[in-house]
């Protein structure tokens, strides 16, 4: 007979000391899952594990088996589950808004995920899996010029006003939709969830103003959503 | 006899001295009307008309009158044409594709059209028709705290870097994609070129270096868009 369980869907993901899932992208993978409610597995990875699992073909998780297809890259993941799963709410409705969306990530990245890193990336080190630290710190290390995490995270708190500052555009969008998607949740929201849930992975920083309301009723409202899929009791504060 | 022109929808715009609209809303209208194919006739108004145009009833352009129909506000009109007008490509894919176009609309208002403003308030008055100055200098300082057009101004070459470096966004975009709808423009593209345009009508001061390589092709290709409706004689230099 055969066994459903062995045609789930797998999700690989780097996890943290504690076992939870902590990367920006991953977590747009689990977020697109759960959207479109497909169950899977989680193979779990550390740092150093990534690119020997799978025999070098890919250096960066999320990456998916789904059947003999074998898939890396964030977008092209959540564009093949759209695509190749026709239950639940569509993530995309089209071309263009998959171009505005990809859009809205390309300030994603520019403007709130480089000043994450600066702020968290000795963090990220302290609560990897102790085996992966050493490989986190020499890669990381490199990519910065030769600075140590410690140099590079010394000035963090200095950061918090720009960084918290960097939101303003959520904040104006949220004083009018109670999602980044409109009434309901799109990609859009999925993208800075994803990001928020990186930083209570591993933050001993919180990120967010105590009286940041907007924010902090939307994350409310976005942990809720899915059954609570992204809620859980290891969670660091992500507000003062 | 029916005269068709009489059923022409009418465009209310807001002109300078030399005839151009200079709106960042209006150029908006411009140009989901050229995208959709729907021809229209423009009545010029001048900042100080615009109230009274309408009664009291709108205190901003663009407003449209389409038949029976006088409706205002930008993001109004688009979806208004989107729904009315079915030739020509669509605008918008759906209620979660419009939502992220205004997420990146929140983002371009706080970053872009806010710093705007404060480079080019005395260029907008000193292109106005002469008769329209006083109002848009009292109008303005009032909401400025009583400064003056001159110095909430003084200061905006040291601003400039900031300002280019606001832009990151869509450059990283753009360096993956012809369009910010991807391979077709799309609103996203309207909102930003609306913007420069707005900036080419009134500038003394070009906002963008002249090695802005990827803004400057991503210029160029949109002002050729719709038979080259944006671009005319009376245009001033967005690049150095």
């Amino acid at each position: 007979m055969d066994d459903p369980a062995a045609h789930k869907l797998q999700l690989y993901e780097l996890v943290m000391q504690n076992g939870r899932s902590a990367s920006p992208y991953v977590w747009r993978t689990r977020y697109v899952l759960a959207h479109k409610g497909i169950a899977f597995e989680s193979v779990s990875l550390g740092f150093g594990e990534i690119a020997a699992a799978f025999a070098g073909r890919f250096k960066t998780v999320p990456v998916i088996r789904d059947g003999d297809t074998l898939l890396a890259e964030s977008w092209n993941i959540a564009e093949y589950l759209d695509r190749s799963y026709a239950q639940g709410v569509p993530l995309f409705g089209g071309a263009s808004e998959i171009a505005t969306t990809k859009l809205f990530d390309a300030w994603l990245h520019v403007e709130i995920l480089r000043r994450l890193f600066r702020l968290y990336a000795l963090d990220i080190h302290n609560a990897a899996r102790p085996e992966d630290r050493a490989y986190f710190r020499e890669s990381r290390e490199k990519r910065m010029k030769g600075r140590t995490l410690e140099e590079f995270t010394a000035d963090r708190e200095t950061r918090l006003p720009a960084m918290r500052e960097a939101f303003a555009p959520l904040r104006a969008h949220l004083a009018n939709y109670p999602f980044l998607g409109g009434a309901v949740p799109n990609y859009a929201d999925h993208l800075v969830l994803a990001a928020l849930q990186w930083v209570t992975s591993v933050s001993t920083l919180p990120l967010l103003a105590g009286d940041d309301a907007v924010l902090r009723a939307w994350f409310g409202r976005s942990l809720d959503l899915y059954d609570g899929a992204g809620r859980d009791s290891r969670m660091r504060p992500l507000f003062e």
